[in-house]
């Protein structure tokens, strides 16, 4: 697990509100239990209709309700939805998610790329008006792309701005492109791109599960990544729709197999009806951040 | 109907002015009618000469002339236009739409990119300078266009810093390029780009009507969108020619079937006889605005 | 023909200098005739020499003494040539064409782009240090082009900002790509173009004669353009080489029966000797400016 | 052997400083002892796993520990691992790594392209807060890449504003592309990117190992490149693993027969077990520093 | 020949700096006697080694011994090489090449692009540190690449800046892309180049020596470009290697029959074992600054 030690660059003016936020964020541990919320852009309308989506999810404001009274870390989405929605929740930890895109292109017609959306002086405007707690900035890159060094550039400068700033930085790795063909969950390419989020300078590096030759996955395949990102805590996404306890269970060996230091997950908590994702929620925490046994946090389920 | 809250990042110094404007284009109620004419570069003269069209609609000032004498929320064009008729229109509340492009490349040929073409700070100071009721800025976004990420940016960075001038943002959202196809209206992509504008920050989104898969259109497609919209408002284009009864029918359903919070309209407006587009606008007015109904809208048709 | 109205977006500094800027150039008339000497760059040294050229052309000061003996509204060329002639010009009234391209890259290889040469506080640099009478800028879009937004872009904030310093903005508008094909003198593709220089701000738009389907000019035809464009005065290029009683009668139908707001013209005088031309200046501006019949304007040739 | 000269651009506040952290990265020597630690990036995880490689090297923090017990003149690597690790290793003289790309995307895809990822005021504003040994600054050219143009202008204005601030300059100059095709290693390429670096300003440029016609390196074929570099010292690679006594055999010959200026390691070093790394650098610290034979140095190898 | 006037845009402040850069380097003539030292990028090593090629130019010192030793009016190069020799040739002339580019990528794969590398406030800065003579700066355009946008507008804002300091401006204007074809060296497109240089703003404007429809050069072709270029001096290239008077004679003929404002050297200059190409360009110097015939040049060769 990822030991935190604060990074040696921030300015002695912005090292209280880092650590403030870290702890914020992390809750008193060492492990960062992030909410997705940003698929509105990334997959447009798919993750919020659909047979197996409960009606709730089809407003935007079912994220903020989830959010707000489930125990997460922090909950990443664009500034726009916080924007819109933040006056009535001003409780939640905030995590904005700076680039996003469609998935109208897909990447065998076009390498994929995802530009920073708001310069980090508007979000720390935001910040000054709004008085909401923003505890850092996501972005999106993918390695592998004919774009990457558009994406390398702004993730590694906006990571930089938002440390001076006392924000943390979390980074979505995902290897994609025609460069990357079909290894996109391939153990050791993933474990490149958590490797590639600590040289960015990321507090955390989101990576998807990574699969074995047989195509299945397995925690244990995390450690790779891992120790290749070093001090940058690595958190996992959660992977397809399961059961709650199957999902309890993938998360705690992620954690326990596989030394992550936390987990993402959007679909798997927001699609379920509301109250149901709280719960969800309240065991994801019990697993990440109280570091409790599946069979306890099964029980929060209700 | 989406139920307005002023946002929350909105600077202390600006919220008055915002609300303020929000008022004037809405109208006092929380419904925009807009009356869109920014068709002289998307269409370039398409949409002002013809055989269907009024001898009234050949000349640009037209447009003003209607915009002045009708009841409309708010009137969309180029900055450079406002500039060259604005001193003789002075009551109209003006939307700056800030990118435009013409259709002479067509989508099989590239993908869709329009630009920005003035910078927020150039709006501001046409604003202190013409003393005009400039009311807020217009921007479209093609989602699943090559070009989505410029635009995005373009988009979310202009809506950010109208919102700290206390103007609106108002998001022209349609789904185009090689990745949608013959997706254009398809319901559930719509309703992705209107949750889109909501995470790009945006007051309103337009949208196309949408149409089911025997390729009719139907204001119940719309709800879809406007869930996903959250509050942000939905506004939907008028559609083809039709005749005025038709149409006003259209927009009434749009709003209580669809749930939209107003409409869109150009050339079903400016192409007719200039006093029968005034009439027309009083018609629209009442319906969006005053919450009437269709029959007593037409008796305003004269 | 267009009745001119200052701007409303022009700060009150530098109202009075836009006035007198306008009534410089356009001669105390509400028409403008043009000198274009841009040639240089656009089409190279295609235009100086030759047969039909007389040798008085291959050298540029040519340009500038006939603009500085005819009496011309403007004569617009890039700084570059400005700089390096105008102390010993310093009566004549510039327009500082600020982009320009060769024509060795054909629109069947690539879509044409051409992009801004100077910034506009380059340009208020230079005429401050130089004392010249600059009276405005000049910017060529090509709609149509694949590369149109940065054309677009490009050509609204610095029509923009020379409003801004009290300077003209004209605008040559070409239709050209590949998603225009043959259609470059297309009559109503010429309206969409003079309408969009509108949209773009511009004080003139000049155009290439527009032709009929059997492929001959008619000055009629102008009058779309001339109705698209509103309160922006269109001008017309002078189409190819001819007589000067032929070319006098051309602008004088396409002011008359088209209804342009004056006359561009490069080739038709500048390739002649050099007194000739300007005799052909002084027979142009009894039509333009004096508004002037033909025959009298024919008996200044001398 | 290049003779140091403090170049004569460095303004007279930052040259104390320049020549301090010139003779702290050469170490009292005019040569460059420099441990390359970008891996991470430009080989994503395939250097720090696998059959020949210490498990030592997965843990990045095993480059710091390397450099911090081994006598290397400056260790290169990028600011977010810096950032990470520093505060634990501030005895290290480290070398920023500016750009930086992943081999995901190979040459015979898309020609190569990296990008700056800080500017100089982030990487200054760094050494402020940090307290830390910045020496200078790195870059990766690819000459011959169609995007030549953007990594020159990026590499030119870095190196500029690096000597503004007293900070050296290594340019890492790797002939790749379509242009260059199987000649990356062909010694008359390389000595041409050697004087590419030394017109782009920088202090030490680091070339791949030339090749003879029969594909055999050769200390020799260094020559050519070592007199195109001039004052620019050159470094080399070194070259495929072998075991260590070849491999100072390789460095003293690239030295003494080729006239390189010090050496740059890699994989070499850091994929043994930790203390023999150490211990290899202490030999090769004792052929580049202290002009050492290769028999004295393999002593060092314990 | 090319009578120079100090051009008017430049400030007056900087007006006496700008003559006395102009009077160092056409040495009190009108002529400007130019000694290209860009090559090590241009053409990599290539000019530097080889059977014709003197062991003396293998070091890039060599450039600055020959300018040094020789009466140029000025020695062009890139700011990394001036950087890193300057402090010894404090009495070289110095021009600042600008923008440079390899010959790897062939205009046949990719139309050729060549990039700023400096702004000129970096070389503001350089000049104030360094104290070094430098008189201008140079930057290469190719018109008719399908790249010329972006050369000409950083061509043109670079003249004009540099001019705003007091600095001359040289382009070397090289017709070159698919759209030019092998009409590189063809009179009436050169000429078209050294135009479009005066319309950049160029004080000299470098082109290469024309050839005639047979393929053999001839000075006479020269003309149509000097009448093209008007006030800015055409220079010329000399063309393959020759033997010193042939060179020489082709120089005389270049200025007298073809009546360009000096020459442009290089390889042919710096190929030679080193004394003789010093005295070669006293030869040069007597011819172009000092007017006289080429036997009395000839004797120069001692």
């Amino acid at each position: 697990m990822a030991y935190h030690i604060t990074p040696i660059g921030i300015p002695p003016d912005s090292r209280r509100l880092f650590e403030e936020n870290y702890a914020l964020s992390t809750q008193g541990s060492d492990r960062l239990f992030l909410m997705a919320g940003d698929q509105k852009v990334e997959h447009m309308n798919d993750d919020f209709v659909g047979d197996n989506v409960s009606s709730d999810d089809a407003d935007p404001e079912n994220l903020f309700r989830i959010a707000s009274e489930a125990p997460v870390g922090c909950f990443a989405t664009q500034l726009g939805l916080i924007h819109r929605y933040g006056m009535d929740y001003k409780d939640i930890p905030y995590l904005v998610k700076i680039n996003s895109k469609t998935h109208l292109v897909g990447s065998e017609q076009r390498d994929p790329l995802s530009r920073q959306w708001q310069s980090i002086e508007q979000v720390a405007d935001f910040i000054r008006y709004s008085h909401l707690q923003v505890v850092g900035v996501g972005y999106t890159i993918y390695p592998g792309s004919e774009y990457e060094p558009a994406m390398f550039t702004e993730a590694s400068r906006l990571i930089y701005d938002a440390h001076q700033r006392g924000l943390l930085a979390v980074v979505w790795a995902y290897p994609r492109g025609k460069g990357v063909g079909d290894r996109e969950q391939d153990a050791h390419i993933i474990a490149g791109a958590a490797g590639l989020g600590a040289c960015l300078g990321a507090d955390f590096v989101k990576v998807n599960p990574p699969i074995n030759a047989r195509g299945e996955t397995d925690a244990r395949l995390l450690g790779e990544a891992v120790n290749a990102a070093g001090r940058t805590g690595v958190i996992c996404a959660g992977g397809n729709e399961t059961t709650s306890k199957a999902f309890l269970q993938r998360v705690y060996d992620q954690i326990h197999d596989g030394g992550t230091a936390g987990c993402a997950t959007g679909r798997n908590v927001h699609q379920r009806p509301r109250q149901e994702a709280i719960r969800l929620c309240r065991a994801l925490h019990a697993i990440v951040v109280d570091n409790k046994g599946v069979n306890e946090a099964v029980r929060l389920l209700g």
